[in-house]
């Protein structure tokens, strides 16, 4: 089981970071049903300002759910709602760092955890915030 | 490329919907590394409310993903934001509808779209709303 | 990083459990080339002992590579060599707990681990240990 | 089916070449839950002696037990032990060959075989031997 809304404090935090690649992004999208050309079609996209494909936002966004519901708080938090905001494109071959930071204890052992992924590069290419319950004794 | 904001008007809709299979968890598991026990442990699951194994929220999220940028607007899209109301569990061979519907126009080619996920009993899974830009001519 | 000799003591344990589905065999049969019938072919298989396909036993040992280079010790491990006693099938569905424990503290920072999985019955599918190099600071 | 312990001699090999792709790995962690940095975080990789991400010592074991299952024996064998020596590190790209030799025919129908993996410069990345038992008539 993850950690209990007692055993939290504000300013914990949290991380997963992975390097995206091209079958992630191709059996992300067979799963989700997201063929936008943007995501698999190189001609398509290679004239473009990207310069080619790039990785589904709500891909690098599953890197978020991932840290709160292994890590911070863990197994058993239940998932509330997710802001999130699209900021810069990752590309194929990026790795990607999800960080997740208490901010706030809320009644009703709710927590408002903020989420950011970045780049390599240090870049934030995805911002918001969660809303989350902490898993129960 | 997708629809214009000219050629978009308040109120159109699109959808997709897909049958949620335990290989598109599993294999959604390991892209995104988010293997908490809720989503590949069945022992772990089978006494809780749900009765087993979940589908990621996020998951369910990327159906909506793949209706904004495929079909409404369409490709050529700039996904800015993203809310996501978690507002019911989705089991293994559930089948999701995702809805969008254009909710307001705004400045700068911006769109308000509500985007909403349901069950095959109709139940309201997933709400929030996405903003974008429509792809330009 | 994982955890260095000096952090770790003789019984320190880990464990991941995971349920393991047909699709996790298929991707494995392609990813190595086991498409022994054993594992694909449910014809070939449906009137022997085991009434169908059985998990590949080296997928199921995966388990324990698993926690033993994300846990215990975790990042930087440098694996030396396993011991696997295959001891009883694994079904496709079954859920499967790798557990790892620490038996011997060696020179040259090297650890010997007992590492063992057993299904949801509690039955041992498979024993053996590991001989690890901890991480260094 | 595979060759009985009369039709084996000591001596009799048998092999299986395969070039692991990025995919290869990336989609054996998400089967195996082994998202250790060393098999999917570049960036973490990069700067080390192995300059950036390698693949999972028992994927490459995984084309051991291949060729066991279906070539020498072949299917029908029983899988009793296999003990693995990890002798260098397998890069995405590299051409792996598992190599298995009758080593002894023991008693009640086992044997024990020479297990080796080799890359495309000829270096042993993997030894160890086996104990199976081959198929009966």
């Amino acid at each position: 089981m993850g950690k209990t809304f007692e055993q939290i404090s504000i300013g914990d935090t949290a991380s997963f970071e992975k390097t995206i690649s091209e079958t992630d992004v191709y059996m992300y999208a067979g799963v989700t049903g997201d063929l936008n050309p943007a995501h698999i079609n190189h001609e398509a996209m290679k004239n473009t300002k990207f310069g080619g494909r790039i990785v589904h936002g709500m891909l690098t966004a599953g890197l978020i759910s991932a840290v709160l519901g292994m890590q911070l708080p863990g197994p058993g938090t239940i998932y509330l709602s997710q802001q999130l905001n699209f900021k810069a494109p990752v590309k194929m071959g990026d790795t990607i760092k999800a960080v997740v930071e208490v901010a706030e204890k809320l009644e009703k052992g709710r927590l408002r955890i903020k989420t950011n992924c970045y780049n390599q590069d240090g870049v934030e290419v995805l911002g918001g915030e969660a809303l989350v319950i902490a898993p129960r004794e």
